[in-house]
């Protein structure tokens, strides 16, 4: 391949000052969004009247089941519901009425009270990636993800400048027995990081643990009266509520901690293959668990999950970032909307095996939909490959540039005087140019938003430099974060508190691998 | 890199006459998008207010420079500005008033009539890459680009499914004399391709040879009655408008030939350093431009144009996806509807040196938001690498994918019966799945956008078959497409006299390189 430099260099510019602040590594970290840009809405006020009578007819008449859960069954009949063996069908209007409890916006507490979030409204949440068993770099390719690895994912978000939020099971322990990894993985975002993070929902005893693990760390009463956890409630699509999944929801809810419940669907396969379908169906098992999170405890923070990928039906391969994961993207925010509640969708999505153009296209497209699509709360949106079965290093600090993207143009665009600059253009002039006036010497610096990894050199410097591709411009830049990374101060009480807890915990319970 | 599959395969699934659909290769081409989606619009009627009332005032205060054109200023003053040297002032309202004899609409004849299309309303015709002097593939990496790269590209962009139009200046043949090459890159638009294309604007004459080679191929009537190219006229911005652009746009518009009216900006340097001042002076120079169009034909073909990249302040770089990009593109496509133009902007912009994740990143930003912004005709909707200076053949294919996303999501959302799938969510359950439902036998093979490029194979299939990246699958599907292209047929006759033509033409001028 002959990449030698054949033409001049563009300009160039910047001093050593400028390339010393652009080379320091800082940990200061954005506030979560507030957007003073419009939504995006892709279905008419008709098409979400037909969706929301559709649901309506779908739990009044087909029902959802909860199974292994006789103490649900038993709030639903006690709410009035029809409840048939695990079936629960739910009267019009029953479910709406009850999601009407749960707030329309919630402050979820960090231990850096700087870094609480604000869920719901225009903000928008930024979190990484959740629930991969493999990881990959491009050193080591990709394995069964570990301990140590974790631990460096919580490290890389901590140091995220957009990212909001520690998340939850950013790669699987694999190397940590089962029932025993939710201690390690609590713990290391409690020590490594001061963002907000996750609770386990594997078992209703690891949310339970979950919660007093935030006790230690927040204090007991404190707990009780405020949101330190949001946690993902995966509803096993189409229409079914497993014991799991909701007992932790009970745990949760009955903490006063944040659920995100979420249908998991696979179009085409957990949903119809379509658009509207599969929205109707949504917008069902949102309503049925939301209602349900109120029945235990009525003012329970919850947040309207959408978790949606399209079949491909030649392979039978989830697919994302396509138009139609789009448009059930845009349009679950609408009835998000129309029902009140925060909303959970979109982020870092993609099929490929490797962070290429692929990945990026589809990762881009989702994270676009994201914002436009009026998402409060984005888990996934950095390090997210292969469907989701790796958590990729050098994906998780592209992916957490481009956030940046997401900030700056959610910011809308100033129509002040200065931002019309009328100023400028007659201070310039036809056949100027605007290097040098004055309005880009007083604005220049925060104009545009800048990549902190891309490459935007020259062809000759590139070049000069190694002909790097963006991965392996990530991969430098991983091990630049984890070669700075310093923990933030945490009292040394609450940690040795926190480790006790941990050490005891695992003692008390022989290792489980499944 | 320990990339060997460590775990059992997802399903697979697919026949041998599935596989060989797949595999085969097809030249059909969709027709230009219709929208059937709403537009997303950034800014507030009182912020469009403002920037149309700011514009007036470059235009009535500052004015606009017509260089070395004297015949251009005789228009100007017989229409009544104000002539100062080359300087036009331009009264408030007047270049509103002109513009409004430009067609909201218009159609674009190919020499296939089922691939006319129609520039403007809710349409969208996606166009190749312009003018790069490089090109790059994998195997001979960049170089200067020649005749037998452009002629390449033209196959290419007549065998991509989703794109409209030929384009132009695809690559910039280097090695024909710079006088002559618009003579041979027509000919292979017209024998290669049988999409619309665009005519040459870097010198008045070949404007004109553009039109009579368009004479021997559509018939010389024909041509006056019916717009047969489009052509881009750039402005020197700031408001600068040279006598070889408008020299060609005379040309043009004289014989009922459209051209995109387009300021070039990379902000901060051609226009303020901020959103709104940069739609100010967009909007200035294209009320001035098109204003003009109309002096010299009222009722030529326009379109409302808009490049907009900012600038790195640390390199002087061009950048690429960005959010102020967005900004002023969603902008700049409500000021052109309040104007009723055809709208141009948005493309696969990226400033990456390599088909990566950055060019897929920045291509995947601006493509959406051309598709929201309501961009009529999309140029350099493929193959745009390194800001413009390289054609790359992997990315052109890459991207010519990923319009097809566009495609299917302006499709809007289908909400009748059929759509809303109620019957399939019954008929399936709680607890069951979708793959075989009646409703999913009816309607998956049309459900979901398919790429015919990205990987979806397990990831043990993606290993055994060479763990490609993005790029060399790509760089497979090009030869794919050249191996297997096959000429449109065209009448002898018409071939012959072209060929005739350019060969005349040629002969009679010296080789000239500069």
């Amino acid at each position: 391949m002959s990449d030698a430099p054949v033409r001049a260099a563009r300009r160039g510019g910047g001093g050593a000052a400028r390339r010393a602040a652009r080379t320091a590594v800082s940990v200061e970290t954005e506030k979560f969004i507030t957007r003073n840009i419009p939504h995006y809405e892709v279905l008419t006020e008709e098409a979400l009247d037909l969706i929301e009578a559709n649901a309506e007819t779908v739990l009044a008449e087909i029902g959802v089941n909860f199974v292994d859960n006789p103490d649900a069954l038993d709030r639903w009949r006690a709410a009035g519901a029809d409840v048939q063996g695990e079936r629960v069908r739910i009267p019009r209007g029953m479910a709406r009425k009850l999601c009407a409890t749960a707030p329309s916006k919630f402050t979820q507490v960090a231990r850096n009270p700087d870094r609480n979030v604000e869920i719901g409204g225009d903000s928008l949440v930024l979190a990484p990636v959740y629930g991969p068993p493999f990881v990959r770099d491009a050193a080591g390719g990709r394995r069964y993800a570990t301990m140590a690895d974790f631990e460096k994912f919580v490290k890389l978000g901590y140091m995220s400048k957009w990212l909001h939020h520690s998340g939850g099971t950013v790669c699987e322990p694999t190397d940590v027995p089962v029932n025993k990894r939710h201690l390690d993985m609590l713990l290391a975002h409690m020590i490594y990081s001061d963002k907000p993070f996750m609770g386990a929902v594997t078992e209703p005893s690891r949310a339970q643990d979950s919660v007093e693990m935030c006790e230690i760390l927040f204090g007991k009463d404190f707990v009780q009266d405020n949101t330190v956890m949001t946690s993902l409630i995966n509803i096993n699509s189409p229409m079914t509520f497993d014991n799991v999944m909701m007992g932790a929801l009970e745990a949760f809810a009955q903490n006063n901690q944040a659920s995100i419940i979420s249908p998991f669907i696979v179009g085409g396969a957990m949903a119809p293959v379509s658009v509207a379908g599969t929205l109707t169906q949504v917008l069902a098992e949102v309503l049925a668990g939301v209602a349900y999170s109120q029945l235990v405890r009525p003012g329970a923070p919850v947040i309207f999950g959408a978790f949606v990928s399209s079949i491909d039906m030649n392979s039978g391969a989830p697919t994302f970032g396509t138009p139609e994961a789009s448009h059930i993207t845009y349009g679950a925010g609408q009835l998000a909307r129309r029902l009140g509640l925060p909303y959970r969708s979109a982020g870092s999505f993609c099929g490929s095996k490797l962070p290429d153009a692929q990945a990026a296209y589809e990762t881009a497209n989702s994270l676009q939909t994201g914002l436009l699509a009026g998402v409060n709360f984005m888990l996934h949106a950095c390090g997210w490959l292969e469907g989701g079965l790796v958590a990729s290093f050098e994906k998780f600090v592209m992916d957490a540039d481009q956030l940046g993207t997401l900030h700056h143009f959610a910011r809308g665009v100033d129509t002040s005087q200065a931002g019309l600059a009328l100023d400028a253009i007659e201070e310039v002039g036809p056949g100027g140019h605007y290097l040098g006036c004055t309005h880009t010497q007083a604005n220049f610096e925060t104009a545009f938003w800048r990549s902190n990894l891309l490459d935007y050199k020259t062809y000759e410097t590139w070049y000069e430099e190694g002909a790097r591709d963006t991965q392996a411009l990530a991969a430098a830049r991983v091990q630049k974060l984890l070669d700075t990374y310093q923990q933030p101060s945490i009292d040394p009480d609450v940690e040795a508190r926190l480790r006790a807890y941990v050490a005891e915990k695992k003692a008390s319970m022989p290792d489980a691998f499944t």
